[in-house]
């Protein structure tokens, strides 16, 4: 059964667990199914027929069937509730040639066995370090890969540190006990092996990871690398339970986190060892949680979290089994998982979902999309305390009862700018005169609307037109737009403001009055994948507006292009040329580059800002999703390289558009060359 | 005109000039093309009018025509006889926003005006060093191939040696003359830049290099990478000319045989600069050549290398050009070329062109194959020696009566293997019986005359069947074979012979005797080009016979698959995996990895041994052109790194194939996986 639903997750969790093999499958299954468990992880072959005999098919293609079971599970079971083990003697990478030989037609053997029986996953034993990077086993899986239509081939790995990370550490804390640590694993990089095998095999959507939890976990950077990789289970042994004083097993916060974070990034949790902790067979009273324990049971605390209330019954069977405390524990760690704030909440269907960002100045938008982005509260007292502070500063106090100020609402949409212009004026008692400047028809009747409403007749004029064509009967003391995109100049307010700029008084004051846009390299193999499998070239050289979650961060975000408003340069030249050098520690070993995180950084007067740059984001603010600029293919990047990127901002008479590019550690062609794959058009 | 027509080079050659603006460009190109050259190479850019005005259409649609003549001159002259430059001026990476905006602007004009004249090239000038990679003009280079559909851009580059190669000179040379020699260049591998401007720009097939060529030449391998990459012309400065007795300008040693290089490689010469030396005006007496110099005129020189002889007369008007001298010269280095042997000169046809390798396994050769193999004296010479030494170990002086020594040649073709062993065995004094076993009905009837003309029939038994489904009356002492292609093991051969080694008698002999594969990996950019022109998977993952031309190896081949006949593994498994580091000196700077050359070597019977592994190749052999592997995409590989590549030769039922790759200094997707792309049928 599910460690629970729940919708601001956006999907049920589940768990898995480890049964050693015994012949009576079909008993086990039911036991542990039983217990709680979603699903078992079973070896593929029998005891005793692990090593086939040397005279094989060679082609692998002629099966024989290893697990004699077949007949006593039905299909469902075998593709809904096991996940095969292949097994662990295999060394296809082995020295000795025999072995090598043997391990390579029983992996063949093993494989095509399992996609006969149905299941989803597979998986596959890390490869034995001593050999270094095990390369005919990437062969023997790509070749497997090549062959499957759904079942996914996870490979178990130790999750390790960066070498240089493992260095670092055993440097500062000199101890005994952190040499013993994860750091004992000598240099060899598991993240590093991974990286090398999926480019080996194609970044085959098939193909995952499953990491096996230490007991002592690798820093949080190391831990948030693999989350943008196709990071499918975590393995948790029993023995990285401790024991709570009643001698239920219970996890420490470190690990406790980990599963949190797994949780809330679509990760199973498979429990793998024999049972450790005997517990007294003292239900129905449940076992207090561990830490923070301010709920006493299971079940009030899946309430208090608003999840479901457990829905096994006291005497239930399952519930005397011996790794039942076990999967209570997982139960509880999701079911008190903070759900994140409302609009969290309604993101969560968004992440990791590529959109087309929006082409306002030649589309006419919908009132759905106004709706949505009338909702960010956030945005629009922004807005009107920037009118605020640009009126006090145009109108001092003295002249407050006799000056009009000209305002004018460019892009007015439904009126919300008009709105908190408005309220400004109020506020700080100067006299306003708006002109609502607003091509679409539709949203015009919602600003007539709302005028009339209000009683803002005398105030307010509305303009049905483009911006760039009307002749206004006074020029404007302020300029208030919203026209920012994603990346800032994306939708091309610089192009629409320079040609609003001859509406605004010499010594006027635009607002925004300047805007730059941030760019990150990201790690985000989800997302490509989801590029990819487009299939064509223009998707590749496309940006996307994303609520990325399975992401990494390679180095900080930077500065771009930024613009002025008014423009001081005459004419005008939106043209824009950055390169840009991103850092990367050596600490955070290899990194794979799929392409760049863009932001923005807004004033919209003086202090008053908008900014969806990470380490600045405006609090509470949530109109804009990141964009993402993808590579054409992955790059991996060796540890301690910087990544030198060009970005440039082309005009055209008709279009603008961006072209991107990586010249360091390798070069990648220029992507979206003359805008062929996307541009937005003026 | 020409500097001839060669047909042992398979084309003409053809030499340029540069030519400084002149107003009256119809009589400046009247006047060069009557002195002999060809084509002219002339800025596209009027005196005085070099920096156009600022205010320019953004997209550079809008072309002004610079050039004002462009009605003086017929589109056939544009097109055939003019190569455009662009200014000198454009710097559009400059660090002032002005200067870079005004270039970028003249350079996107300059380009399209140049397209709308039809020019079959342009020149563009090198980028500023100090700005070190010149992004910006990657950019623009790039988004004008994009709308190019037949002009070439050549960009003009210097002739620089590899970093670490300059050091290494100017640490082994310390003298005041060496500081002023190339290295003075300081640290900048201008190689280095074109590779990423390349990548940049999506290695398109418009884009080439014209390299200037230096007083002082960098060292063979500095120019060997540069042949490799799509140089198209080498631009000749008058002040490179020294000057002989006569006053004469000639080229140094060095100077006459990167002309030569260039020449055999399609690489076209631009003479560039003032001429320097003002010869009397003495003709009808053409100067003598420099060295060596044997013949004493141009004319003699011409008609002594088989070229033809100068087409003007003694008082053509061109001959008394300032710069005729200098074109006699060229024409002088042209015409002496060495042809090479008869055998060198069919190939040429065959040069840098893919072809499919043979599946003799599956499909029956044409008699034209046969014939073409047959021409191959020295590989039948080989043969016979083998089987000489064979049948001399075999059967001792004193058993040469008694003994009949039964021979089977496998594959047996039109019967040239059987004439070879008979004339061992006439040479050896030994009795031979001879079956002939052929599969092939065509084959069968050319060996059936050839026994009958030359009256073998008591000793020879033709054998119709395929070799591994014959039941022989009798076990072979020696079993003959040629069934290896350019990768040795390519056409099956190990199949073929452990089928057939049930043939043979416990102790007998094998011919050939063990063979093993060698790889090497290489640049080929033009090759790479004829690949992805393909424009499918396919061809990216399938290995050509190709005999290379324009390449250049980037480390020495290594050993990567050995089979032994008889085979002493039961049952034999032909499967193999290989694992190649391949060393890279850091003198040779950054490589570009397109591929992999690939050869054998093999013995046929002890110290009888076939190779085309190019350090022991078995000279005047020309039955086996080299293989070629591709990569999906070229690969840049830094200076000094080595390079890790991945083979295997893997086995189905009913195929074989070759899967590669390449994990260190990145990894690429194993090539062809099950044999997807390409496989060779049993």
């Amino acid at each position: 059964m599910p460690l629970g639903k729940r919708s601001d997750f956006g999907d049920a969790r589940y768990a898995g667990v480890e049964v050693n093999y015994a012949h009576d499958i079909a008993g086990a299954m039911q036991e542990y199914l039983l217990c709680g468990f979603d699903f078992v992880l079973a070896s593929l072959v029998q005891p005793g027929h692990e090593q086939p005999a040397l005279q094989l098919p060679q082609d692998g293609s002629a099966v024989t069937p290893v697990i004699r079971e077949e007949l006593m599970l039905t299909s469902a079971t075998w593709g809904g509730q096991i996940v095969g083990k292949v097994s662990s003697w295999i060394d296809t990478d082995s020295p000795e040639p025999e072995l090598a030989q043997r391990s390579t037609a029983a992996l063949q053997q093993e494989l095509s066995w399992a996609a006969f029986l149905g299941l989803q996953a597979v998986l596959l034993p890390t490869p034995q370090q001593q050999h270094k990077n095990a390369f005919n086993f990437a062969q023997v899986v790509n070749q497997a890969l090549g062959g499957l239509s759904h079942m996914a081939l996870w490979l178990q790995l130790p999750m390790t540190e960066p070498p240089a990370a493992q260095q670092q550490q055993q440097q500062q804390q000199d101890t005994p006990a952190a040499a013993n640590s994860s750091s004992s694993s000598s240099s060899f990089d598991w993240f590093e092996y991974w990286c090398t095998l999926f480019t080996l095999c194609e970044q085959s959507s098939l193909l995952g990871v499953a990491l096996v939890v230490p007991p002592d976990l690798p820093c949080k950077r190391a831990v948030a690398r693999w989350l943008a990789q196709p990071l499918k289970a975590l393995l948790l042994p029993t023995s990285v339970f401790t024991t709570n004083k009643r001698g239920y097993p219970i996890l420490s916060k470190a690990h406790q986190e980990l599963l949190s974070t797994a949780y809330r990034h679509n990760v199973q949790v498979v429990l793998t060892g024999e049972p450790l902790h005997k517990v007294a067979p003292a239900p129905p009273q449940p076992p207090p949680p561990a830490t923070p324990a301010p709920e006493s049971t299971i079940a009030a605390a899946a309430a208090a979290a608003g999840g479901d209330v457990l829905p096994f019954a006291v005497n239930d069977p399952g519930e005397s089994h011996v790794l039942r405390p076990y999967w209570e524990y997982l139960c509880y760690l999701f079911r008190r998982l903070d759900g994140g704030a409302a609009q969290e909440q309604v993101e969560a269907g968004y992440r990791d979902y590529l959109q087309a960002p929006l082409q306002p100045l030649q589309d006419n938008l919908e009132s759905q999309t106004y709706e949505t982005f009338e909702k960010d509260v956030t945005k629009y007292a922004c807005y009107q305390a920037a009118v605020h502070a640009a009126l006090l500063d145009r109108v001092p106090d003295d002249k407050a009862e006799e000056t009009v100020t000209t305002l004018m609402v460019v892009g007015a949409g439904r009126g919300p700018l008009v709105r908190s212009s408005i309220a400004a004026a109020r506020a700080t008692r100067r006299k306003l005169r708006v002109y609502a400047v607003e091509k679409n028809p539709a949203a015009i009747v919602h600003i007539q609307r709302m005028v009339r409403c209000e009683g803002w007749q005398e105030m307010v004029t509305i303009v049905h037109t483009d911006m760039r064509d009307w002749q206004p009967p006074e020029l404007a003391d302020i300029l208030v737009s919203e026209l920012l995109g994603s990346f800032g100049d994306n939708e091309l307010s610089p192009e629409c403001l320079d040609g609003a700029q001859r509406l605004l008084k010499p010594g006027g004051i635009s607002i925004p009055a300047s805007y730059t846009s941030f760019l990150a390299p990201v790690t985000t193999a989800k997302l490509w994948d989801a590029v990819r499998n487009y299939k064509d070239l223009e998707h590749c050289e496309t940006p996307y507006v994303v609520k990325f979650h399975r992401h990494c961060t390679l180095s900080p975000p930077q500065p771009v292009f930024t613009f002025v408003h008014p423009n001081p340069q005459q004419p005008p030249d939106n043209n824009r040329a950055a390169t840009l050098r991103f850092p990367r520690p050596a600490e955070d070993g290899v990194g794979v580059l799929h392409g760049f995180a863009g932001y923005f950084e807004s004033v919209l007067y003086k202090d008053v800002t908008l900014n969806t740059h990470p380490p600045t984001h405006t609090p509470n603010m949530f109109s804009w999703f990141p964009i993402f600029f993808p590579l054409r293919e992955p790059l991996t990047l060796p540890a301690g390289a910087d990544l030198i990127t060009h970005m440039w901002r082309k005009c055209g008479k008709h279009k603008v558009w961006y072209e991107w590019a990586v010249s360091e550690p390798v070069a990648c062609p220029i992507h979206n060359p003359g805008g062929r794959s996307y541009y937005v058009g003026l």
